[in-house]
């Protein structure tokens, strides 16, 4: 079976011709054209077709038709004469397939045999122009908000030219069992319509208009509803209908490729339930990587990164050595790696710069990472001799791939002139990586991460900071070896004066706060009101509370268990955390408000 | 009646101190204290009580106490350890009022005599430590979640330590009557809380943590509300708490202030609803000023008005003069007026800088609008020998008092050296102006100019422009004399590249169309797609689309009426529209996104 992607007009931001370039480089293979951006645009109906046609779009839908059926036959009188006049418009844009949504407007009759004989109707003068409907139920539609229902008046209305529309998010958003759509004859379905969507609670009608997203950035389960389509025979194109208020204003090439991301990623998780959605051009569906294990290393950017190998040396690194050809130097303790990179940093503070994940097999997660159309990071300053693969996410951080390794990984042996590593190091890897994304790139993160990586997408967070509430969404591996915060700041924020963080894992958090105090290190402090309330909070010793609060270090405690950590002063734009779970499944968040006033007040005084 | 006025510290952005200093420049007599906010702060309780002390601020109440009540026995003594360790903490801050909260965590027990003994215990507890418990019913309290249920809990529970709280929110957005509230002895009322929210469809805790407006920004009556509250005798504070993503991320002086005009007005409100709120130190309510009648003028300051004057005398304007003693030019066609000022212009692209409003009673607008703390103008460049009031909304537009006039306004004799007014002039006057908000601003402009100018907040709506969503906003006088769209852009946008609007209105717009394109006016060029949609979509002559197209001009059609409208073509940020109303009352949101589309490519184009 050979699948065509699609891609209704409306997902993106510009003119129709804008729209219509994007999605061509972006590889898909048609549009639906969303009627608003034809009325606006100032191109005929013959140029938008010759446009297609030259960027070797097909225009698959026409969209959307409302208020055609349950109405007076006064009503319907009018329902025909405005479709005569969108039929030969269609026939000038040389598109075959409308949408006809449910009537969310002027029905009055819900009966499904008038909708059935009307639709009927309409299908005759449609035929007549060659032109096809496909029916849709909308999730608000006044009487027909039910895609079962849809089909009834579909099989009932019993005409060629009359079939339905399967849109995931009308049908999810619902709650509504996707199954019986295998009940459908496929070629009965007209169209599919896919759109993902975060988990709101709200009226569905604007949830609809604002909040939807492309596969793979919300949590519908569209695997298994695309897996019951395919199963029914659905033999048209995939086509993505996502409203939403940011995608309309953010780059429309960026946003289309983000798209054909987001197909990628869902034709690969229908094949993995044993539905061919092969496509002649991608013999292979995405190379099954499995999950990185582990974070390899993490690096840090600066013109002087000085001030960042003495804090490492406070919090217990051993000093690896300097790269044999590059000005960057190696820092570890267990398995957590620090990278200072010095090369073409020019002007650059402290800044969290790349993340290296290990990986089964570098190769394989290269080419999942080239199919999701990942970019690729050619010039490289960090390995030389060792090529590790690496990618540009979203947030402009560089994403490494490397082997699996038990002891030092392979390229550390570029480093030269380094100490031997601890014995028994108190640190023993990296807990999480908190990435600042801005408002523009946070869906488009949680896909990428999560396709690219093959991560699972978690759970979400606000925080609240002196200057606006911090949104935390976390993507992690099953196990957790791999955990990644995707935070975006609020507004106000300065962009680039949001810091990110690296979390060091131990098992044994104050013994690593007393020695980083005796090495100098000054956490960030911790005001005493933070230590009465955790007192107040939990039953804990004074005397225990007390030496927290003595070396800056916060608890929490959830239902399974504990979580006791501290943070660094901040470097420019990075920071470190060092945190002990205990059965904890959590990032702390109700320490992150106390945090980030700290953060808030010593960036303050630095700047006064 | 003495009400003092509170505000809680979860309201402002910053530090807790920098929140007590905002509530006391702003004007607040005391704040309450959010715990978290006290949590973050590096001042010992101390000391925050010492700062309070010395900005003259009481510390009103201290919040929130949750999961207290409708626990089982072995978590209450937990409860009682976690109360005991708060009250003493109140005590070093001088608090004697804690708010309780009805259990949305814990709670287990679904009878109010269970929650009644342990609220009774924990008033002992309480009583010891000096301190009063205020208990209130959360919306999403687990079993108590409606402020009569809460009230007859305190009532069983009959300790003198325990009182209710009355917040708007947790009342007004689950649809309860307030009318209740009278039936509670105004001495058991402990404490008020007062917001006002927009009309959403979403889940009540979302909206609360997020969507709360001060009063008179949003939908809730909060007139009515407070009316019951103080018909029931409660002398406490009148006290705002509003969690809202916006304001936690603004100028906390500003946002304090914003606050406080609120009260202004809402105390206003209900003054005129014959509650007796007056405080000595505001011996009247505000001046009842009725509303402005129409709009006077609008000013255009640029430092080369000339387009301007070109374009208006394409539109049919007179020419009526120079002022006498400035760089400053009046047009005027019958109502409409515009002033062309290119005083302390330099660089200045074309920009509406001021709207002036045609009042009553001049100086009784003012007198309000410095009860209402709106910023004064002084120095002024347009009426010169002409006092007139001026003050400057949250969006900039500076804001003209006008005595009423029937024919010229007085501040016209002294333009000198222009033409007679044309006898029968085409355009009669101003319909509406659309002025744009900066994200951050809107809000608290919806407030000010409902409250200052005393206009009725009405309807929103979204258009999609193809950057993105616009949301505007309409705040009017009840016969529609005076009519302002406010405009929030997308972020995308560029702030000031988002162009304000005058619309003229006309009873023969093709009439002013074709005079205005003789003179040489092109106007904003309209697609032929829209003209076909317009055909599709109503039943119009061919011939009358045709001369719309000819001219550039649009049509909409509403339940009652007619609207036919044109564009003209954007100088620097400000463009005109002719519209021609016929029992229509809205303002043509249908072709809202075709005109951005046409302005976006028009903007393109010149940027190229």
């Amino acid at each position: 079976m050979t699948l065509r992607t699609s891609i209704a007009t409306v997902c993106l931001s510009g003119t129709l011709s804008d729209k219509l370039r994007a999605a061509a480089e972006a590889g898909f293979d048609g549009v639906e054209v969303f009627e608003p951006d034809l009325v606006a645009s100032p191109s005929s109906p013959e140029e938008i077709a010759a446009l297609a046609h030259r960027l070797g779009l097909t225009l698959d839908l026409y969209q959307p038709f409302r208020d055609a059926e349950g109405v007076t036959e006064d009503l319907f009188v009018d329902v025909l004469r405005r479709a005569r006049a969108k039929f030969e418009l269609m026939g000038r844009l040389g598109i075959d397939t409308m949408l006809v949504c449910s009537n969310a407007g002027t029905a009055t009759i819900d009966d499904d045999e008038v909708s059935a004989d009307q639709l009927r109707r309409l299908g005759d003068l449609a035929a007549g122009h060659g032109v096809r409907l496909a029916y849709e139920a909308l999730a608000w539609g006044r009487h027909v908000d039910d895609y079962r229902r849809a089909w009834r008046i579909v099989e009932l209305a019993d005409h060629p030219a009359v079939g339905t529309c399967i849109d995931s998010f009308h049908i999810l958003s619902r709650g509504h069992d996707p199954a019986a759509i295998e009940q459908i004859p496929g070629d009965k379905i007209f169209f599919l319509q896919l759109a993902d969507a975060p988990a709101l609670t709200m009226d569905v009608l604007s949830w609809s208009r604002h909040h939807r997203l492309f596969p793979g950035e919300g949590s519908f389960d569209l695997g298994t509803f695309l897996g019951h389509v395919l199963r029914a025979g659905y033999q048209g194109p995939l086509s993505l209908e996502v409203f939403n208020d940011t995608f309309r204003q953010t780059d429309v090439l960026r946003t289309a490729q983000q798209a054909k991301r987001s197909l990628t990623w869902l034709e690969d998780q229908v094949a993995r339930r044993a539905v061919d959605v092969r496509r002649p051009d991608r013999p292979d569906v995405l190379p099954d990587t499995g999950q990185p294990t582990s974070i390899d290393f993490v690096e840090v950017k600066a013109e002087d990164a000085g001030p960042v190998d003495v804090l490492l040396g406070q919090l217990g690194f051993t000093f690896r050595g300097r790269h044999r050809s590059k000005p960057v130097r190696l820092w570890t303790q267990g398995k957590a790696r620090v990278v200072c990179n010095e090369q073409q940093a020019r002007d650059w503070a402290p800044t969290l710069s790349a993340v290296g994940f290990e990986v089964a097999d570098p190769a394989a997660s290269a080419r999942r990472a080239v199919a999701l159309e990942a970019p690729s990071v050619f010039r490289r300053s960090l390995a030389g001799e060792m090529d590790l693969s690496a990618f540009s996410a979203p947030d402009g951080t560089e994403i490494f791939l490397s082997p699996a390794a038990t002891t030092d990984p392979p390229w550390a042996q570029e480093f030269e002139d380094g100490e031997e590593d601890a014995r028994l190091p108190l640190l023993t890897g990296v807990d999480h990586v908190n990435l600042a994304q801005p408002w523009q790139r946070f869906d488009e993160a949680v896909l990428f991460y999560s396709s690219v990586l093959a991560l699972q997408s978690d759970s979400s967070q606000e925080v609240a900071a002196p200057n606006g509430l911090v949104r935390s969404h976390v993507v992690r591996s099953h196990d957790c070896g791999v955990r990644l915060a995707l935070n975006v700041a609020p507004l106000a924020f300065d962009a680039a004066g949001f810091p990110q963080h690296v979390a060091f894992s131990t098992s044994d958090v104050l013994a690593v706060a007393r020695r980083a105090r005796e090495r100098g290190l000054r956490p960030l402090p911790i005001p005493d009101n933070y230590y009465d309330d955790l007192l107040a909070r939990f039953a804990l010793p004074a005397a225990a509370v007390a030496e927290m609060a003595e070396l800056g270090v916060m608890y929490d405690r959830d239902a399974t268990g504990e979580f006791t950590h501290f943070y660094t002063e901040t470097l420019g734009g990075v920071f470190f955390e060092v945190v002990q779970r205990v059965d904890y499944q959590g990032y702390g968040a109700a320490n992150a408000s106390v945090r980030l006033a700290a953060q808030h007040r010593r960036s303050r005084r630095l700047a006064d």
